[in-house]
């Protein structure tokens, strides 16, 4: 069985949308499907890439491309503020999330949380409210944000995707072939149904 | 009947990708595809935005991404060599093909030469052959590339590409709505398709 490394933070609208589509996709080809949450941030950082909006023009077609994808995906889609938010916490609770089996529900809805409704998922609260609406100890789960293994974890991800190639999100592994951005998901699939004949 | 103003570079590997399957898109929704060179070089100075391959992991995903983009549209691909080439004398060329009625037929003649073939279209002899395989004359068109209102028109387009948002290439505008590369012919052809109905 093949499996797809998704790694993803909540704070790029491009891994928002493949989101809302890699599931079904993983299923219609029979490929696991792994969350694999990663600072973008500091794998920019690591590249020497930038984010679309640095070009204002690129910025401005962005936000109506976004729309476009929406409304062909049939996805809420809300520009969120603040933008960028800062995510570290968010991505560590998606950490400990998994620990309690419940990593794809959070990530699912974290993502939606930003993108899909315009919440400051920068705001602890929100993270928190987050964390309840997929049945877990919000409190019990924030505090464990703060151990070290945790943000070791988080660093260690993200550290592995830049080795493995990545430089933006999403970043999609099939073995050690990248499939970057949610348009690219024709590729993957393409890619995987060819893996499976 | 809806236009489709294709601006194209044939230094642009995603460019060549779209022209190989644009006329059958413009075709099946029934618009008129326009074919505008313009200076992608310019367009990034005036923009900021720099090619991907500045960034190194970018550019190495680059090269596998457009493998398998040719595979999944069994098209040619043969990276060349310069890259990237100097492409404004195709480009004059280009316009001067337009005003003889053979500006697809060059268009996307120039595109297949530098990318599907590896030929080096710096080379004035290279761009001489192309123009006689679109039935031209060759020496008058290398010719007429040194009028002024030839070098002024490639000047034009690409400052009207750029006032328009356009940031990198293949830029496509259906009225002010800019599409934005090979990976969004989707969204190109569902917009065509639902102002048709």
């Amino acid at each position: 069985m093949a499996t797809i490394e998704f790694f993803w933070d909540p704070v790029s609208p491009y891994t928002y949308l493949a989101s809302t589509r890699l599931p079904a996709l993983a299923s219609d080809v029979g490929a696991r499907l792994l969350y694999r949450p990663f600072f973008l941030g500091g794998v920019m950082q690591a590249t020497g890439n930038r984010p679309p909006a640095t070009v204002p023009s690129k910025g401005r077609y962005m936000m109506a491309d976004l729309q476009m994808w929406a409304r062909s995906y049939d996805v809420p889609l809300q520009p969120p503020e603040p933008f960028p938010a800062k995510t570290i916490l968010a991505l560590r609770a998606a950490l400990v999330a998994d620990e309690q089996a419940v990593g794809e529900a959070y990530a699912q809805a974290i993502m939606r949380a930003y993108w899909g409704e315009g919440r400051d998922i920068s705001d602890a609260g929100v993270v928190a409210a987050v964390l309840r609406d997929v049945g877990l100890d919000a409190e019990a789960v924030l505090a464990d944000t703060q151990r070290e293994d945790i943000k070791a974890a988080l660093k260690r991800n993200t550290e592995e995707a830049v080795e493995r190639g990545a430089f933006g999100a999403p970043s999609l592994f099939v073995g050690e072939q990248l499939f970057w951005g949610n348009d690219r998901l024709d590729l993957l699939r393409q890619h995987l149904a060819a893996s499976a004949r």
